[in-house]
């Protein structure tokens, strides 16, 4: 055993994050610990730690490389600090939320926190077919009040570019700038498809129109640094159960634009939608209008009781703000669907579909959405156009 | 004497700014040296070095206060430090048009650079009616260069990340944020204008729809990273003759919208055009066509063999960059223009006008102007559009 608190980097192993767990005293003396390590691993070792009573923690750990398909890259541990600040700053905002933060350590590049157990990831629950009726009204408040807080609105100008130097993330940025905003849209290696898709693949990366409205969206996501947001905010980055919703994994924060995390969550909310049978669709796209109106109703709060900008007073600026940033929102959910059905990383909600030739069928659909929504993100005024546009690309005949 | 390069910060007088130069070797033993403070002595002092044979290098020193219009506050050193590295970076992509830096001392806040007195501030030359033939066409190749390098086209999107940190700079943004974005659009404190103004005045502050456009002008400034900005690109920024052009003053520098400093040159040769006979204009306005010409030439050069962007071969896409640069470099004009004639600080083209009713007209005008390219920046399309406008506010009755 080498880890210490005052330790260089290691990563921890079950029995050295029980040590550790010990050393900080999270247990009573003598507690009867166990642990196990429930991280996907690809990015970072995950241990929930419990005594005998069932009362535990959850100690994160960045791993200094990311695995995805086979391959290895390194990538910074500096994540872990972004991610301790971006919990502490969103505890301070939403705290019922985010799990709480009981210590970081930047040189061992871990974040100990509440034991969320008792909850479940949305996005799997989701595919069991159950419902966070919750949910979506806690993500437009959670969306409405981080991003509103952090941004020129309501964070004084001064503090806020300094808050900004915290969160500069150049590499998970890139990830995203390139699997994302990139990739997808060329004949990249890391793209990764059925070959049954290739045709209309093809048709995407030769559609110059739906390219120029990508580079644009790029162009925000590397420019408009307007708030500070989670940055990866799909449903797998929620855990949720009937009555509580928190938001994890906020490695990815930085200082962007804010339709981004609304147009994530849009994005995995229709993958959910595109599985469902229509008698069981509404239930889920329910979510998209729910987050909406809820993120429109705290953020107008918030807009009018704490703002920090002189021009918040003036008649329809508001109004500007919410239509550009819904405007960017469908863009950004097109670019998260097409990526998730034809890029590196996928969601299990269409991977997850057999036989084969339904998964290729509701694929084709995420594409036709992802396309739609790039195309005609000027038109869509509202999650009921959202709707409406889903509802048409699923009775589409190929 | 007691500034030395390893002391702590004091401000320079005529005889320590020698002996500094001395001790850093910058004249030959036993030289003759003569020394002038030629600063305005609002934010810096700026001394004139010159030895028998009238070489001389420059000694500017950020003071720890801003004086202006007899108040003065405190102001961070750091702003020497932002200037130093910008022209330094700005060495590598323009040399030609920034003076040379031969040092630079961060605890003193200094920076020791090129002597530029064979050359004239820009905008004093154009008030006793000179023309600097080459001016815009090095202005257009210097703001393309500068903004196409720094920009997520020109360079490495990490790198330009790391860049971005060094010029994180708000206390000299929030000048511009109050000064050219608020203060002139509200009854504030710090406005000063001639009582005659008031009524035309009072009507910019009753107009929402102006405060609305210039609201979201004010947000592009506080979040669109695009490039890095010299940030006070006015021709009091810019040292020239019949052949050369040099621009000074970066201190405001800051990574913000591309068209800022494209705004305030237009702004700035708006406001000579203003001034000028009909037979005299010309010379002036024509200026405007020229810089953006040149700008556009070259940093389509830039865009076609520099790009470190994929999308840059998507075809509409630079037409779309150009496109949003102007029309928001047209809003800017319209914000520099409006703050510059009613505003805290102002510009000796319009102040120098006697007598008094002839003033008040032209300000008249330039407040109208103002107004009019904030209002009809989607309409204007070109440089003539901008001269075309011009045209019809000098001939509006009152």
């Amino acid at each position: 055993m080498t880890v210490t608190t005052k330790g260089a980097y290691e990563p921890l192993t079950e029995s050295t994050a029980i040590k550790l767990a010990k050393e900080l005293n999270f247990f009573k003396e003598g507690s009867l610990l166990s642990c196990h390590e429930i991280g996907d691993g690809n990015l970072n070792l995950v241990f929930h730690i419990v005594d005998e009573n069932n009362t535990g923690i959850i100690i994160k750990q960045a791993l200094p490389y990311a695995k995805v398909v086979g391959e290895s890259w390194p990538l910074t541990l500096h994540r872990a600090t972004i991610e301790g600040n971006y919990l502490k700053k969103a505890a301070s905002l939403v705290p019922n939320l985010v799990p709480k933060v009981y210590y970081t350590n930047e040189a061992l590049a871990i974040t100990i926190m509440e034991d969320l157990s008792h909850l479940e990831i949305a996005r799997s629950g989701f595919i069991k077919g159950k419902d966070y009726p919750l949910l979506s009204l806690h993500i437009g408040e959670y969306l409405a009040k981080t991003l509103f807080f952090t941004s020129d609105f309501g964070l004084n100008q001064q503090e806020k570019k300094k808050l900004q130097q915290l969160f500069v993330n150049p590499e998970l940025c890139k990830i995203t700038e390139d699997l994302v905003f990139t990739d997808p849209f060329f004949d990249s290696e890391t793209n990764d498809f059925e070959p049954e898709l290739l045709s209309s693949i093809e048709d995407l990366w030769a559609d110059q129109t739906l390219k120029r409205e990508v580079a644009k969206l790029k162009l925000k996501f590397l420019t408009n640094g307007e708030a500070l947001l989670h940055g990866d905010l799909h449903t797998g980055s929620i855990f949720a159960n009937e009555i509580d919703t928190k938001v994890i994994d906020p490695e990815f924060a930085f200082f962007g634009p804010i339709g981004f995390d609304i147009g994530q969550f849009f994005a995995n909310i229709l993958f959910q939608s595109l599985t469902r049978t229509s008698e069981n669709r509404k239930m889920v796209t329910n979510h998209l209008h729910q987050a909406w109106d809820s993120f429109v109703k705290t953020f107008t709060q918030l807009w009018n009781n704490h703002s920090v900008e002189a021009f918040t007073k003036t008649p329809g600026y508001i109004e500007h703000v919410f239509s550009e940033t819904f405007k960017s929102a469908i863009g950004f959910a097109g670019c998260e669907i097409i990526r998730r059905t034809i890029g590196l990383s996928h969601v299990a909600d269409l991977d997850s579909i057999f036989p084969d030739e339904e998964r290729i069928f509701i694929k084709q659909k995420a594409l036709s959405l992802g396309k739609k929504l790039i195309l005609k993100a000027e038109e869509i005024q509202s999650t009921t156009d959202i709707e409406k546009l889903l509802e048409q690309v699923l009775k589409e005949k190929d």
